[in-house]
């Protein structure tokens, strides 16, 4: 077997990966929940100053990613790869965003668990050998979200008590060979997994046996159990789909839910903001992870954290030519040791 | 610097990983194109036997796939990952097609640079010692892009003589540690580079200035020139890319062009198919390289070659807010010699 593989799913680094810096920018609602005070700017604007939300999306991760590469006192031709992605039809909110730093990139899809995704192949760049630093980043809007995968916003559509609300936000981190703690000391690469679910309106649901199966492949590869983390994070699961992610591990007879925590449920204040099943989106685990998080854990508030984003790999098309919904989760692990 | 980096965008790598298999699946009009043999299987059908053309790309994909494991004579369980991608807003063919599988996947969006942006990431992958094996791939369908990124079909839209074909087809390569040759010695990751171009009927012209970034990067960061390989091939440059990209080595007093092969101009005979430009998408590159040219390689006609595919970074939105198109190239070199 692979010398770094530890089983089916998982791999860990053989070397130090650290994380540099990191930036989290986002939309006013956001800056409005719980959490607001730990992001890095904060626009009022959900335009951005631009003539469109596309537009405001791309100038979000930019403003995002300078801020991540000016924390790390680096210019971007430092990076030896960006890797990232969006909601977007062919991702342009990424590839636009970085149209002008001049750097190696790897464009993902991964849905809303890219960030994990791209969080997975930076750390193996670096800890394979390919570079010494790499950014890893992903953004959604609101606005551009909703009118791409579900109605104009003029329609005023109504929304289910499943729905969850995209959260308009970027995060961006950089990490090095030789960055401090927190170590990215393991990676979980998710498989897609389809239970069968058609409701679009429901993405808790579609994802949470995805992160069930990649969060049980990654305690049956390493070893480790939930008690083993001081905190388990999921990307976008929401009120419907953690709740579905205890009772999966539930019927597994596997304690689950002590330490976790979702950022679908953090990120808004579900009884004052009017976001029904909680926040979504590629941006609402990135712009958390590069704030709220990693401040918790460079704070010593967590000191080993399992970081599991989670995606709903559905198209309007597939979703209206009658397809169920897989979902896919990755998993990093962050660790004050290395 | 990174052990294994060579320059600013180029990293070798440390052992072998070679080609375990390959296959390639086409629609007929790519079936009669001058090298139509070459493919494993043929449809007429461009349906697939299946309801819509987006569930044909995903159904031409996963048997290609499959007939690429059964000729590495490996289940798909062995695979430590899968990385690929496609064109179809949230890259449902690759999502789909892989869905059932049950392998750690990786998805990509580098739109027509998917086949080399696959094939850099599983080499590394293995190189780096994450995985033994690991599949690398990519399709595109002409009836699925061009309702997407054109017009309906039925609506029998003029094409302007700039205008490529895209490929209705599928290229899969199952990598390993211990695979024999062709090897991957060389991975070049492009960057961005927007030449300013907004004509979405002109891909070839806004790819060029993204194969001659990296094709450049490349030489720079080997000491290598184009008369070091037998052959270079670009993805899906066309008649149009394909003189500006000699004409922008030209331009740096660089002679390249003689051992230089376009897939775009490959695929179909332009006299007889009535493709204008010639071909593009991702199932160009991907499905010729899984046929014609590994082939040619294992046959000893090239001994080197360096595969260069080309994407151009645009969607419907960007096109209609009136962004230009930028365009990214990715680069790996097979090599009969380790």
């Amino acid at each position: 077997m692979a010398e770094k593989r530890l089983g089916r799913q998982t791999v860990c680094m053989s070397g130090k990966v650290g994380v540099l810096s990191s930036a989290a920018v986002t939309g006013g609602k956001e800056g409005e929940g719980p959490f607001g005070k730990y992001f890095d700017y904060v626009s009022e604007d959900s335009y951005f100053g631009e003539a469109s939300w596309e537009k405001a999306e791309t100038h979000m991760l930019k403003q995002c990613f300078e801020l991540a590469c000016g924390k790390a006192g680096i210019a971007p031709s430092a990076l030896g790869y960006i890797f990232g992605g969006d909601l977007l039809n062919q991702c342009i909110a990424s590839s636009f965003a970085m149209r002008d730093c001049k750097v190696p990139f790897f464009g993902l899809y991964g849905a809303c668990s890219t960030m994990a995704e791209s969080l997975s192949l930076a750390a193996m760049s670096i800890d394979g050998g390919y570079c010494d630093m790499a950014a890893a980043q992903s953004c959604s809007h609101f606005c551009s979200a909703e009118r791409q995968f579900r109605f104009p916003l003029e329609y005023g559509g109504q929304r289910t008590p499943t729905a969850q609300w995209t959260v308009t936000g970027a995060g961006s981190l950089i990490l090095g060979g030789s960055a401090p703690a927190p170590y990215i000391t393991h990676v979980t690469t998710g498989r897609i997994v389809d239970a069968g679910i058609c409701d679009a309106n429901n993405m808790g649901a579609t994802m949470a046996p995805a992160a069930h199966d990649t969060l049980r492949a990654h305690f049956e590869d390493t070893g480790r159990s939930p008690a083993d983390y001081d905190v388990i994070v999921t990307g976008d699961l929401g009120a419907v789909g953690s709740e579905a992610l205890c009772a999966l591990f539930s019927r597994d007879g596997v304690k689950f839910g002590e330490n976790h925590l979702d950022c679908g449920l953090l990120v808004f204040d579900r009884e004052r903001q009017d976001v029904h099943a909680g926040g979504s989106g590629c941006g609402c685990c990135a712009s958390l992870l590069a704030s709220l998080l990693l401040t918790g854990m460079r704070e010593r508030k967590w000191k080993r954290m399992l970081f599991a984003a989670t995606g709903a790999l559905l198209s309007t098309t597939s979703s209206q030519q009658g397809e169920s919904i897989p979902g896919i989760s990755h998993a990093v692990v962050f660790d004050m040791e290395g």
